[in-house]
């Protein structure tokens, strides 16, 4: 099977997995079944195994899984056993968010360098980093291989930011502002919709009659 | 066809839909069709007329749809055509950054309550509300009568907040902390993972060698 066949929906819910192997670990137990990972995760057993067999040879028919090995070859799988530095562009109060997230930084994405537009806030340190004028964004990161970008710009400078990290060796996007960035092949943008996210709830309320 | 039916996906991109109607009637343009909106969307026709026959009877065949028919409609569904009280608990850095998140405001999601376990916190001024005690959260969410809630606090404090504010009428809450809540049934949530996000970029990222 190739990999890149494997429906985005199976990649972001070995992140699930993930999560919920760390906790079945950490209570001391070492193996699991697809139906305990399928109940804690919300879905059926079936779609478990599909996903799994996805990404590997794991588990073994009536025995189930061993935790910890599961658990390790999903963090390798995802790229999350090593520490990966990651270029910021916007340093509002989204940006200011992100820099103090722990769940970035439990994953090993560490924020490097952080970039703005607002001469206000460029030279002003934050957490440790300078803020660099985001004209020199693409050389700095050349200069330090950073290969991750979040932007977390407003949408009227998220294209302009997007494209100077792309010169400069960016090849993948954590994108917060709500526009659909335009990049070249081979760069990967992965949207944050908070809107889309706000406007699910809205609809799910109005049908019920709630709001 | 019961509306409960409906793909999660579908309604997810009915979002999607909106913003690129709204694109379009702002370039001018009364008529759109199918396969334009797929495009922009980067979907296939197919999809985009399957998704919009969920919601309605929308489009003429060889004719397309109505632009701002079309907006509005979506719009009503997702119960956006009118002022959301919001409260937020949390006013840490990614409370803040949502209270000034212009893309809730634009949609009529109107924070009016803020909370904070935080004593230093408690008591300040943010955008003209007063962050308020949490402990004080059901009393005033009852007497607001406000329905959605967003979390923004640190995963060990979710919980909590999440009962009281549950305690108080709220019937859906938005939580970005990276916890699974539990919720009485007919109180919906809908998470925004962070992690799982930047997770799915590093997969990929790992799957080209590039991390």
């Amino acid at each position: 099977m190739e990999s890149y066949k494997i429906p985005k929906r199976s990649v972001e819910r070995l992140s699930i997995y993930k999560r919920i192997l760390k906790v079945i670990m950490d209570a001391g137990f070492t193996t699991v079944s697809s139906s305990e990972l399928a109940e804690r995760a919300g879905l059926n057993p079936a779609q478990v195994r599909k996903d799994l067999v996805y990404f590997g040879q794991f588990g073994t028919p009536g025995m189930g899984y061993q935790v910890s090995t599961l658990h390790r070859a999903i963090t390798r799988i995802m790229g999350l056993h090593k520490k990966i530095p990651v270029a910021l562009a916007g340093a509002g109060n989204l940006g200011q968010a992100l820099l103090s997230y722990q769940g970035f930084k439990d994953r090993g994405f560490i924020i490097e360098s952080i970039f703005d537009n607002d001469p206000e806030k460029v030279g002003k340190m934050k957490n440790g980093i300078k803020i660099r004028n985001e004209k020199n964004s693409s050389s700095e990161i050349k200069d330090k291989k950073i290969k991750v970008g979040i932007i977390s710009t407003p949408s009227s400078a998220a294209q302009s930011i997007a494209n100077k990290l792309i010169e400069g060796g960016i090849k993948g996007i954590l994108n917060f502002a709500p526009i659909e960035l335009k990049v070249p092949s081979g760069i990967i943008v992965v949207n944050v919709a908070l809107c889309e996210k706000l406007e699910m709830l809205s609809y799910y309320l109005s049908k019920r009659k709630i709001l």
